[in-house]
């Protein structure tokens, strides 16, 4: 799995606790996950379906990094389904993991319409140098 | 199930598809349950700790108004589980089911402590007229 | 009155004193009135019109939850006339009451239109069990 | 009055009717007021104690831009009452006007405290050349 | 150059640091020159093209005001240049200056259009008492 | 140059255009080029001193998916420099270009202190497959 965006714990995403607020969280998964639809399934048209059991394992605090990671793990005829895991960046413990995200390609119309795709087609520009 | 919170959707609520962004309802859901969590702990210090599988039954539009329903179905030693249904306040037509969400009891030093309840107790305050 | 929006007091919300912003307030009470009319009315196109002096008597801090309660307390031939108490839902104190919130129904083209309403007509779902 | 602070109405500010959101603005203008009191004052612990009737007399569209005009109208002994009135930069047009807004002035431990001022005392820099 | 927007800086501006974060600001100063450039060329459709160097002189804590500065330097067939300057409004200590924020004058179908000024052709409102 | 954070531009995102707000692309670049310099010097201090001129090249729309790229171009004693491009993520179409970032390394009193590093050394982890 590739881990792509990252977040920076800021104040306005905390709980009262002063710890990452799980919703702001959740939100970001969401975004994150339909970006990698859009861009796998070339359809700016995509709906979440499903999101399977979500187990907060760790927390994060104000100024800690986060990556999140998502691949995909079987394509339907008009679904794609994904697996997601955010994690520290820095110390690289696991704060949540979801096994399945499932999303619904839509037509302009917004009916369910098939993708086409089989596999995982859209590949990452070539790394030319590590950072 | 008693429905409380309402939201108003809103242009900054929306996906670039115009209906309402899941990431947006589950922010809503996550604080709503924290609420609902407080108020029959009496504890301000909770985490969310599992969300089950989250089926996205129906969306929202811009200008519809939703409420989110939540009880409690469970009380461990430190934790207690709930019951989630968020529905659209007009037809009254379901939007997502999630049929246990799971949060825990932190001490002052952010562990995991016995909340000593084992029932609903809170009471709303009761309805003196209709509205 | 029935209270039904409650709000958990997070970092986002609160004023540099650490207590909770007056502004953030007024926003979440505008959006609450909004939804109250747009339920009773069964119209999504209404806008406010007057708010009566509003009286700050407490103020709430991190962590705290609040609820917002509104009910109907006249109905003119295109306006609605509301109340408003916002109070802290753990100790029950008023933190502000606004005597009068009027909204305007509007026609499809934005202008003032009747609504045909004499009295609180919309029910909050029968409740089946307390919480 | 003096106008100072402006805002340009982006999507994020509009309700669902396409005009600017009530709750934003009043947002916005408890913001600019509590700036007026922290400079007139010279002290950032300040709170709204009451805020008189508001009347909305006109909205503002998506891409409007609009402007804040605040001034002290009465120093009490540890109070400080303005005016505001909020206005289309462009048209002039009038969009909503409050007569009487109260602040408090507050010590370090959060209660009223005499501020000392019995008049505007602070003066914005001289205009060096119109714009 | 005239300083008019304010800002108070609020936990939700505020980087891990407990500064104001350093996004925040520029997004702020963005909204105030396309309001600057719209209300001197009379035109909404306006879009930032460059901004030159900005060197971060000092920063805002929490509870700070600031105020933003803008003035028009320079006129092009197209375009209009401006000058920034952002200071704390009490202290007057300097935070940033922007030497060049060209805007571009767009017509309504998106294209750069002539905006026939040569000069700073909009005055504010004549101040009628200080404040 | 390594692409990792994308956004997914939302409503919220939007200027009264209808396309991306500069202001909310510059709130984006600044949190990125903030984590990448806290993960290449393993501190969480960090403040951004200067960012060189921006020119933008071409804007996004709603619904487009677009991808920030930081990468180290030099090292300081007590400072870091970056370069930063933004493209859109499916066209590669270049947004705009940051040719210098210049963060500053803080020790915990707020001042500037040698980070120790002269080369990129915090390796992103291996691509296990690719997507």
């Amino acid at each position: 799995m590739n881990f792509h965006t990252r977040k920076w714990v800021k104040p306005e995403d905390l709980n009262p606790n002063g710890t990452l607020f799980g919703g702001s969280l959740l939100k970001w998964i969401d975004e994150e996950a339909a970006i990698y639809v859009i861009t796998q399934l070339g359809n700016k048209r995509v709906v979440t379906k499903l999101i399977s059991e979500i187990n907060f394992v760790s927390s994060a605090r104000e100024g800690d990094v986060i990556e999140l990671g998502i691949t995909a793990t079987e394509f339907g005829r008009t679904s794609i389904t994904l697996r997601c895991e955010v994690r520290n960046k820095i110390t690289r413990e696991s704060i949540l993991t979801i096994n399945r995200m499932v999303f619904v390609n839509l037509s302009a119309e917004g009916k369910p319409t098939p993708h086409g795709k089989t596999q995982i087609t859209y590949m990452d520009a070539p790394t030319r140098f590590a950072a």
